[in-house]
């Protein structure tokens, strides 16, 4: 028989389980803040009619996306990213929803991109929104749920900007650019990426004229501590109607921040961020880690104004941002902030005597009902070669007991870690047993 | 412009909060228990190469497969269980992974079935597996991890039926229908759905003997305490050398669940189960609920051979098995047994006055501060639609300033539930609020 070569396709990632370990935590850390804030799980098909999902991103998103036609003859596609199929679900549930509704969404998302630029075919996106309100609240809240997960996911050197669409309109309104918009935005963008005299080039291309640039780049020049950059944007700004609430809103996050303890090196107005998705309306944010800014905003969103025009007449409003999980792992990777040897079980009990296996399980099952992670290795090997497996898995401690032990109801427990070891009994003193083994893993009593 | 209708494709299901929040914590819980028994996570491609999934499972699985050509005109599939793709996974990386390996997989898989049949398109797969060993302590695991994914799950009432393939073989053996084995072990898998006439009818046409018939059903009438099931089986099958391993085999993971503490009402030793996959080859597993028998095993899998042989010629042995889990959420809302408003958040902040955000944001980090999911309320509607909102989100109490209540650092505590309340000082004191606040919320004040 000719053997199949197991293969992945290209873009497509198999997760060993250290890679894994880490990303459940990950995914684990951001369900646990985002619900910390009153954000509710749902899910969606991975496949929709074709309809629900063209024409709704970019033309790059419409080139790229996974489509085919089913058995039943109906054209469909894989999701491209959680926003589509979000607006889709909001249109179709709001009202037995009700608003405000906020949802966090933790799934893969598949896109045909060229993997050469090291970018994946499949990847997991961690969405939250809240849909169905223009409050302030839902802004500060945004921007404190950033701060938080970045926070609980063991970052502390990064820096949230913050930069309003409606700064930036106000701007090119002023600037008689209303109708560049997009383009200004989409070569803003790449200020950090192409410095100023590229994202010159590329104004000059769309008829922008020398003047109009400069007065772009003043503005997007303008840095230093939240107060001063609000008034100098007032200043600048002082007969757009628009740019004067897109100010006093950040006005009102930034303070709210402070008052429910950010502190204040964490967070920038930056205004030369504009997030080049055309839906943005108001309030945006961006994440740069201080340590690799290189590699973009690991937490990006920001507010707009219709989530599902396209499928209901309803107006829906909302805000909303996703955390870069694979941009993050490599950046933590990068930081050497994984653990090692990323384990799930922490005790290893040998299977010395094979003849023993009942006493074992016993044992086993005794250290479990605390909680605590165990495995039994299943095959008769030499001791010396269990011990080797339990090391390279990243055990931290061994049970080890023969017969002699067992009958004496006596077991062996050894720290991996520094080759140690103390012989107790376990049989008839479960307490005891339990007691000294949690203060060899090091746990505090207490927990249990 | 024409709206597009919102709608999902047959078979395919969004999840609203409600729904979704008891989904993530059956999966939480089976990735506890999983983990408890050192079980390590992994995560393949949605789409594989479309010759590494034909011809894997059965006829129907290859006809209900979603498949196309990609853009680079490539032949793909969508997976439509988790073994295909462990078995691909581990022919790929077994030297690097080492023996034995332990993993689970929590994932989506995708069938083109039949939706008039209650049953999805798209559903999440819950497996385990151990491969590499054919020791009988991975048997046992197997065996004990069922066992435990139930009770967290929180179900007592339930019984894990188990037999060995060696027995069923070591009969057709001794009947001479070694060649008609599929088709017997398919029949035999329906006794419970069509009745002993069903599966004699269905015997009949396979050509099988009323003779030969009647000791199949002598056999898979026998039904008892363990020891006395396995007694009689050995009188049935002297001289079988496979039945006799399968027995003893069973003898010994009897014995091992009762020493790891498993009452012997749990499980039963049930030569009628048959598990029609032809891949099994040793002991096997399904998972009756006592409460509700008809609707079918809620956690089923056994031992196989030889995982990977399409892809290696390394032998793969190894053991699994897989928690339906939407079997069993049907199962626990027919028991009544999930909450009827879950929630992610229990403290509720209405936003009384506008004015006063960055108090309530205050409020809000103190109490988030200690775990305490809170939520503020967005819009500055009148305070009884606040109420209202928070009511039909299932929150647990609501904390309630004025303007008064702010500036004296005063809050009120209520229960919305039993619609009391009390005034406290939360300002200055956080720790006499804090504890204030976790004994109307009944939690113990040590937890924090």
């Amino acid at each position: 028989m000719t053997l199949i070569e197991p293969r992945t396709l290209k873009g497509f990632r198999d997760f060993l389980p250290a890679k894994m370990i880490q990303r459940e935590k990950l995914m684990e850390t951001a369900k646990k803040v985002y619900r910390r804030y009153g954000f509710m799980p749902i899910d969606t098909p991975a496949l929709e009619y074709l309809d629900i999902l063209t024409g709704k991103g970019s033309e790059e998103t419409d080139r790229q996306m996974y489509h085919f036609i089913d058995a039943g003859g109906r054209p469909v596609g894989m999701r491209f990213d959680l926003t589509v199929p979000l607006a889709r679900f909001a249109a179709q549930h709001i009202n037995e929803l009700g608003t405000p509704f906020k949802r966090y969404h933790i799934a893969p998302v598949w896109r045909g991109e060229s993997p050469q630029d090291g970018r994946f075919r499949e990847f997991i996106q961690c969405d939250f929104d809240t849909i169905g309100t223009t409050g302030v609240v839902s802004d500060i809240e945004t921007a404190l749920v950033i701060h938080e997960l970045l926070l609980e996911i063991g970052i502390e050197q990064f820096r949230i900007r913050i930069n309003n669409r409606q700064i930036l309109t106000g701007l090119l309104d002023s600037l008689e650019l209303k109708h560049q918009s997009t383009h200004v935005l989409r070569a803003l963008d790449k200020l950090d990426k192409i410095g100023p005299e590229g994202v010159a080039k590329e104004l000059d291309q769309v008829g922008i004229t020398t003047d109009q640039s400069n007065r772009i780049f003043q503005f997007a020049q303008i840095q230093g501590p939240h107060q001063q950059v609000l008034s100098q944007l007032a200043q600048l700004l002082p007969s757009s109607q628009l740019a004067s609430q897109g100010i006093e809103r950040l006005e009102r996050v930034t303070s709210a921040m402070l008052a429910a303890g950010v502190p204040a090196h964490r967070f920038e107005i930056d205004v030369s961020i504009a997030r080049g998705l055309d839906y943005y309306t108001g309030i945006i944010f961006e994440t740069t880690l201080l340590e690799l800014p290189r590699i973009g905003s690991v937490c990006s969103g920001g507010r707009y104004d219709n989530l599902a025009g396209l499928f209901t007449k309803q107006q829906l409003p909302g805000i909303g941002a996703s955390l870069g999980l694979d941009r993050l792992l490599a950046a933590l990777e990068k930081l050497g902030r994984l653990e090692e040897t990323p384990r799930t079980a922490e005790v290893f009990i040998p299977l010395f005597d094979p003849d023993r296996i009942n006493d074992y399980f016993a044992l086993a099952s005794m250290v479990r009902s605390t909680g605590i992670s165990t495995e039994v290795f299943p095959e008769p090997k030499k001791l010396g070669q269990q011990l080797k497996y339990a090391d390279q898995r990243g055990f931290l401690v061994a049970l080890i007991a023969g017969a002699r032990e067992l009958d004496q109801g006596l077991v062996q427990i050894k720290d991996l870690r520094t080759q140690t070891a103390t012989e107790v009994a376990w049989k008839n003193q479960p307490e005891t047993f339990l007691t000294a083994l949690k203060s060899v893993l090091g746990l505090n009593s207490m927990l249990s």
